[in-house]
């Protein structure tokens, strides 16, 4: 790997740090209705259903914009207007899934646990057999705001004994922890380019059951984020409807050929989790606390509490560590004062042990005796 | 300029060619939230206002997606629930602009002139006379769709005269037609980085006058569309509320300095003036005739008849052309069989006279004796 010299690594939950190739696929300018570019989409879409084992019963809906567009998207374009959404929230990502149902207008109730806490399926069977108007269940993989990992299979189990269809936001798991569509009984899932795919942002998407992409005509409060219409555009010419990132998408093919040659799913995975344990382990040695125990730590964002040592000031330690070439994360943590280190992206071992090393000597220039908090 | 060997000139209404220093500076990640990104933004933002001569009295509005994502994002946000749209139509982009009125649920009416024939301020009067209803008007400045201009600075004195807001798509103009919010009384204008201003496509911006942005709070559809929202996001903080496409916005940033070093608005006009006299003339030699006359012709994308000679097939002359470099661009319309040639991007003298020669010599390969309709 080669970076331009100033480039700092992206600790953070995204934007990520990309690998050289991903970038320098962007040095081509496509015509979006050319067939070249039409060829490129349609690998891309295959490969993300192929990624959930979802064969002829998934379809892929890219979209631009963020994540979020993504998630806003499936929510307005799968619950019907006459439907009602429950969210399982603990973290600010299941807070927005709420926020969007209201400001779209779907009715919309939610069960939230604390940030440090997984959502609870117990919670969720009784809040649906209590309930029968929900029509759909909404969670998040991993709650990048706190690294948690949710129940999603027993979320899913919970979901479809009830038959009700479950709307998964993974956004910042897709492709490093497995979800299989064969297993975990899903109606869609929402990621994005950006996280542990290692594209770049600018295009998210939404793998739907194709059943109910088809049942969901005219449910969209939106024109550009009505999925079943940009579906439809996909399956009619294999052309986006409207003008589409060229170079984020050339990027993100070229970033999922990585995804493969890596071992795929489990390959990413493997390499994340390995960075996550030696960011752990190290960042224990130097008296840090994880707000959360191993059992409920994805290996994605890991967040640290703050030191008590009155010599500790985050802005000031953010900074010196950007100039050591590592950007990390404020914390947005309600149930604890804390920041966060990402541990995605194209960074590996020497990445991690480099960060560690980085974090060591800014502690000691700022005369931080121990990270405890 | 120096291309990748194989990358064809892109004569379309977009994604257009873009010059390899702007996709140069997609070789680098960002941290969103960090300090140097942050400054990236404002300087986007600043110049995109003094464009239009906005001063302080308008705010620039970026948000992720396609241009059309901007122009839901404007209308959903500015015309309020109980408010009226009326959109002047003559192609694509004014139904598109009605479409989403209705779709997000706004009252809609239209005033629709063929493609090939302006839309009138006459009519507007007449119309805005009659219902007192519409709040907004909404118009295309130039319609991709055929290439013409349409009059905007009548359109605006008309819609101030009524006491209504005026609501722009400019998409395929900004940057390279003159717009001064000082002489043409608007309330927003919505535009791309990858049309005129030569950046790659994955993000819209609207110009919107302050007042109007601030009485906006609560009106949008939308989260992800709210662009009310969205500016409240970069008073607040200068950050944006959701992943921003930190490469393509870098690639925006070095897109209006090379835009600023052509001589801004003029200088960039007229290049493509003079690409669009180049191409017209060029064609005319060869028997071609344009849908437009030279008064109504925007130089922005040519429509062209299709030849009567029985040797003349689109799809092949396409894939010819697309062999010898140059990606043209199939016809939207409905007034006329035609096909459409673009003179916009990082194109100049020698790449339309490049294109009439692959023309000249596509032609005599499929033994067309002439254009001629």
């Amino acid at each position: 790997m080669t970076f331009p010299p100033k480039d700092p690594f992206l600790l953070t939950p995204g934007p990520l740090t990309t690998s050289a190739t991903v970038k320098q696929a962007m040095l081509r300018d496509w015509g979006s209705r050319d067939g070249a570019f039409i060829e490129l989409n349609a690998r891309i879409r295959n490969r993300l259903v192929e990624m959930i084992g979802g064969g002829g019963e998934f379809a892929a809906v890219p979209l631009q914009g963020s994540g979020t567009f993504a998630v806003e998207a499936m929510i307005g374009t799968l619950v019907p207007r006459t439907g009602k959404l429950l969210v399982l929230v603990n973290g600010a990502y299941g807070h927005r899934m709420v926020r969007i149902a209201e400001v779209i207008g779907r009715a919309v109730t939610m069960i939230e646990t604390a940030e440090d806490l997984p959502v609870s399926p117990e919670a969720l069977d009784r809040a649906l057999a209590e309930d029968p108007a929900v029509t759909h269940v909404a969670v998040v993989q991993c709650e990048t705001t706190s690294g948690i990992l949710n129940p999603l299979q027993r979320v899913a189990e919970v979901t479809a004994r009830h038959g009700r269809a479950l709307l998964v936001d993974a956004m910042s798991a897709f492709g490093a922890l497995p979800l299989d569509a064969r297993e975990t009984p899903l109606q869609a899932v929402a990621a994005s380019s950006n996280k542990c795919l290692e594209g770049v942002p600018g295009t998210g998407f939404v793998l739907v059951r194709r059943t109910a992409l088809e049942a969901a005509r005219g449910n969209a409060h939106s024109l550009t984020l009505d999925l079943h219409d940009q579906w439809r555009g996909f399956e009619a010419n294999a052309q986006w409807r409207f003008t589409p990132p060229t170079h984020v998408l050339a990027a993100f093919d070229q970033a999922l050929s990585e995804h493969a040659a890596e071992g795929g799913v489990a390959g990413r995975g493997a390499r994340y989790r390995e960075n996550c344990r030696i960011l752990v382990e190290g960042l224990r040695a130097m008296g840090f606390e994880t707000l959360l125990p191993d059992a409920l730590q994805a290996p994605v964002i890991v967040t640290v509490r703050m030191p008590a040592d009155p010599a500790f000031d985050f802005p000031h330690f953010y900074e010196r560590m950007r100039k050591r070439g590592y950007v990390l994360y404020p914390g947005k943590l309600t149930v604890a004062d804390s920041f966060r280190i990402g541990c995605i992206g194209r960074l590996g071992a020497a990445e991690m042990r480099g960060a560690l090393e980085a974090i060591r000597n800014t502690l000691a220039e700022m005369g931080v005796a121990s990270g405890r908090p």
